[in-house]
């Protein structure tokens, strides 16, 4: 929006993640976010509803392309293979973003509040999940348990993904969880 | 506690839960509730620290009886048999108490604060799975997904043993959630 504040919105993520891991979430301020992107509140508000959404803002584009890929998936593709199509797409998401989603990780582990919202955003992605698993005819309880494996696979893969000695790219890390689930489950 | 309040955790429970179905959870005072009781607001205090906890309170004893279920199971279980036994002795903690669950049910589904409470123990359950898991011998991420998929099991299979309809026993419904999740993941 506005030529005069290229890349205002990434501006303004990379200033709040760098000020949440130095002063802590709590104590920084959306003044103190706009003034480190050199922009003003008024930019802020244009772009984030609060300093929450800079943190947040970016569930809904996930949870639409996991359930698009899901939907999307060929008719013949059994529920889990729906699943995997949709970590894959997810996965292309954060490939050039590992930094970020470190240091936004930091700031969420550190904080129960912004925990609570992490929680409360893959709940509503299993959901969602579960309701396009429904939409290709999978029945219940396999339509929500294949959604929750979904989301127990992104959420686990996701925190392996992020350690600081993991170097391999989301995809893969997300193919090696989801073999993972199918080998324990498949043990007793 | 006082031999002059014959089971006053109970009473208490039981009104609050009516109360709450009547007049909606936010709208209900813990006056109504000590009084609908034949009880005093000091008694209900004794019991509860808040009108949240006469829904939450018995979230720590779940938790305490799947994870010591999963860490007692014989050293040669596999992992996701040490998590059915866990299941099965949670189910043995609900037999009686269906429409005390009902009831439940219907008052957390209905606001938003207490189903991101709800989710909030089923997330606490699942990190203190993982680490009986992990006290098991079993590595990660294999120790996470499988208690993620014990969790899984017990939320999906505890909103069908809710079902009006359903009238099998809480055990035999997380059998067969957990036989469907194995088939789930089995067919990819």
């Amino acid at each position: 929006m506005g030529r005069w504040e290229p890349n205002a919105r990434e501006r303004l993520a990379k200033a709040a993640l760098e000020l949440y891991g130095e002063r802590g979430y709590e104590q920084t301020t959306v003044a103190e976010i706009a003034q480190r992107a050199g922009l003003t509140e008024r930019t802020f508000f244009r772009h984030y509803a609060d300093k929450r959404e800079v943190l947040f803002g970016g569930s809904t584009a996930v949870e639409e392309l996991f359930v698009n890929a899901v939907a999307g998936a060929p008719g013949s593709a059994a529920p889990i293979d729906a699943i995997a199509a949709g970590l894959e797409a997810v996965a292309g998401l954060f490939d050039d973003r590992r930094d970020h989603s470190r240091r936004r990780q930091a700031v969420i582990v550190a904080n129960a509040e912004l925990r609570e919202r992490e929680l409360i955003k893959l709940a509503s992605i299993a959901a969602a999940l579960a309701d396009a698993l429904r939409g290709r005819g999978v029945a219940e309880p396999a339509a929500s348990l294949t959604a929750e494996a979904g989301v127990a696979v992104f959420k686990v893969g996701f925190e392996r993904w992020v350690e600081a000695a993991e170097e391999r790219a989301m995809s893969q890390v997300m193919r090696e969880a989801l073999a993972e689930l199918k080998a324990v489950t498949a043990g007793g």
